[in-house]
C-alpha cells in the first residue's frame, strides 16, 4: 500500500517504485545506475546536468566522470531556467542522460522537464528528473513530463527523514552502484524500512489530496510576502522572473551579509536560511545564484525564505514586521 | 547523545561513528570506502573476505574487482571457522582490507576477530568487520579486536528498521562510494535520520545494558533447543563444534527439505528460517552451508532458529513438541 501511494502522487504504477534511504540516495543511484545502464546498451558516455543541481545530483554526475563520462554542466538564465539551446547543442552530439531538477532547492525556479525530456529522447538520451524540491508543492504527472527515473524525498513532503523513493520507469533496469542485496529488485538493497516507507506514503497521501487547496493558499502567501519584500528598500528577488514553485522567496538585502540576516530572523522566532555555506569563518557564495549570474557580494546576501502548509498570512505579516530593524542592523554592522 | 550511545556499544568514540541506512549500507560503504582508501594510500590492490560472509559484504568485495582488486575468498573449515593459514598466505604477498564477520548470520559462528586483526595488522592491511549479527549478542570493543572499521544494524538489536552505523577508527578517512554530501563527515551523506539514530542508540543502550542478565539466560535457551533437536533422530547441528553466538542454532533434518519444515512450523504459530533461496520454483542451497563442506542435498534440509530476549523456556519447549510430527509429514512429502 505505501508504495502504491507513492506511485499516485507522481501518476506511476506500483512496481515503478522503489524505496531509497532519501532523496540523496535515490539521486544518486538514479543518475549514476541509468547513466551506467545506458552506456552498457550503447549509448554514448556523455551527460548532461543542470548548472544549478542540487550538490546529491551534481556529485554523482561529477562522479561518473572518474569512469569515463564526459559530464557538462548546462547553464542557466537569471532566472534559472535551462539554456535549452545548450542543451540542444550537447544532444547534437549524442549522450546516455540528461539529469534536471523539476524545482530548484535553492530559488525554487520550475524547468520546462516535458521539453527537456522530448529533447533527450530525440537525441536518445534517457532523462533523470530530481522532483524533492517540487513533490507535494505542484502537481506531478512522470508520463506527462516524460522521464525515465524521478526521485522523492519522505520529509520534503512533511514525511519522516531517513525514507525516499525512485520512481523507474517500467521495462528499465539498473543496479545499485554500491550495495548488494536482493531487495527493491536489487534496486536499493537493506532490509526494507517499512515504518519509513509507511511515513512517507501518509506523506504522500495528504500532499496529493490536499494539493488543490493548499498550493493556491501557499503561492498566494509567498506572493504577499514577495510583495512585502519589494517594497523595503534595496531587495533584489532572485529567480523572480522565471516560473517557480510556490512556497520559495529568495531575496537579496543590498549591504546585508544573508549570514547576519539569517541569524537576527533566528533570534526573533523566524527561520530562514542562506544557500551559502559557512566554512572556517569565511562565507562561500551559493554556486545556485552564480550560476544565475550573481556576483559573489551579491550572492553572499542571499537569503531563502521558505513557506509551508502551517504557514499564514499572519506569520508572513510578523516576518515582514521585523524585517526593517534587522536590516537596518545587518547593513550598519557589515 | 546516539552517536554517543552507539559508540558505547562497541568502545568507540562519538566522533567514530557515521549513521548509515543499515547494515547492508555500513557493510557497502565500510568495505569499498576502505579498500579504495587502503589503495590510496599505496597498498596493493588486495583483498580477503571469509567466504561465509554476508551477502552485503561479499557483494561489495566483490564489486572491488571490478576496479581492479584481486578479492580472495578465504575458505572456512566444518565449523565455519577462517581458515587462518589460507588467510596468512594470502597476506604474505601484501594486502589493502581483509573483511571478516564476527559473528555468521547462518550458522552463528564467532570468528576469532582479533587474531585476524593481528595478522592482517602485520601485513600492512587494514581490517574490516561486519559486527551487525554479534552486536546485541555478545560483547564487542574495538580496540580489544583491533578492527579498523565495524558495522552495525539497529534492527538487529530490536531497534528501527533503516538505520545502522559504521565505527570508523580516528584518524582514519574514507568517502562514500555513491552519493555526496556534508552529512556524517562525508561518510553517509544525506539528511539524517534523527528518529532512527535516537532509536538505534536506545537499542544499543538495553542491549549493552541487558547483556550480563540476557546473554547467558538466552544461550541456555539454544543448549536447551540443541538438546532438544540432538535427542531427535537423523539430525545435524551445522557449525556445532565451534565457538557460536549464543542465539543460533541451525539443524538439518536427514530427508526433509527446510523449506517444508519451516511453512509447518510457521502454520504452527513459529517462525524459523532457512538459508536458502527459493528461486522460480527451485531451491538454491546456502552458500554458506556449502562452503562448511555440505552437500547440497543436505544443504536444502537446514533450518536455522533464531532465539531473543523475549523467548522462554515454554517456546523451546513447545517447538520440540511440534517438530516430531512435522518432520514426520515433511519427510513422507519428500
Amino acid at each position: 500500500r505505501a508504495r502504491r501511494d507513492v506511485a499516485a502522487l507522481v501518476g506511476g504504477a506500483v512496481d515503478e517504485i522503489a524505496f531509497t534511504s532519501g532523496g540523496t540516495e535515490a539521486d544518486a543511484i538514479g543518475v549514476i545506475g541509468l547513466a551506467r545502464a545506458a552506456r552498457a546498451a550503447g549509448r554514448p558516455p556523455r551527460l548532461a546536468i543542470a548548472a544549478i543541481d542540487h550538490p546529491a545530483a551534481l556529485g554523482a554526475a561529477r562522479a561518473l566522470a572518474g569512469e569515463g563520462f564526459t559530464v557538462s554542466e548546462i547553464p542557466v538564465d537569471g532566472g534559472g531556467r535551462l539554456a535549452l539551446d545548450a542543451l540542444g547543442d550537447l544532444l547534437a552530439g549524442g549522450a546516455a542522460l540528461v539529469v534536471v531538477a523539476l524545482a530548484n532547492h535553492e530559488v525554487g525556479t520550475v524547468q520546462d522537464v516535458a521539453a527537456i525530456a522530448a529533447a533527450a529522447r530525440r537525441a536518445g538520451a534517457w532523462t533523470f528528473c530530481d522532483a524533492v524540491q517540487a513533490a507535494g508543492k505542484r502537481a506531478i504527472d512522470v508520463a506527462a513530463l516524460g522521464v525515465d527515473a524521478l526521485a522523492l524525498s519522505g520529509h520534503k513532503l512533511h514525511g519522516p527523514q531517513g525514507i525516499g523513493a525512485l520512481w523507474l520507469r517500467r521495462g528499465l533496469e539498473m543496479a545499485h552502484p554500491a550495495a548488494s542485496g536482493h531487495q527493491e529488485r536489487g534496486r536499493r538493497p537493506g532490509t526494507e524500512n517499512v515504518i519509513g516507507a509507511v511515513g512517507m506514503a501518509a506523506a504522500a497521501t495528504r500532499a496529493r489530496v490536499d494539493l488543490a487547496h493548499d498550493a493556491p493558499r501557499i503561492a498566494a502567501l509567498a506572493a504577499r510576502l514577495e510583495a512585502g519584500l519589494r517594497a523595503l528598500p534595496e531587495v533584489r528577488i532572485h529567480g523572480g522572473d522565471a516560473p517557480r514553485v510556490g512556497n520559495t522567496v529568495n531575496a537579496g538585502f543590498d549591504g546585508a551579509l544573508g549570514e547576519d540576516v539569517v541569524t537576527a530572523l533566528d533570534l526573533a522566532g523566524f527561520a530562514a536560511s542562506t544557500g551559502a555555506a559557512c566554512t572556517s569563518g569565511t562565507v562561500k557564495p551559493s554556486a545556485v545564484l552564480l550560476a544565475l549570474g550573481l556576483t559573489r557580494a551579491r550572492a553572499v546576501e542571499a537569503v531563502r525564505f521558505s513557506l509551508g502548509r502551517d504557514n499564514t498570512a499572519e506569520d508572513v505579516d510578523a516576518v515582514l514586521a521585523v524585517l526593517p530593524a534587522i536590516l537596518a542592523q545587518a547593513r550598519r554592522h557589515r
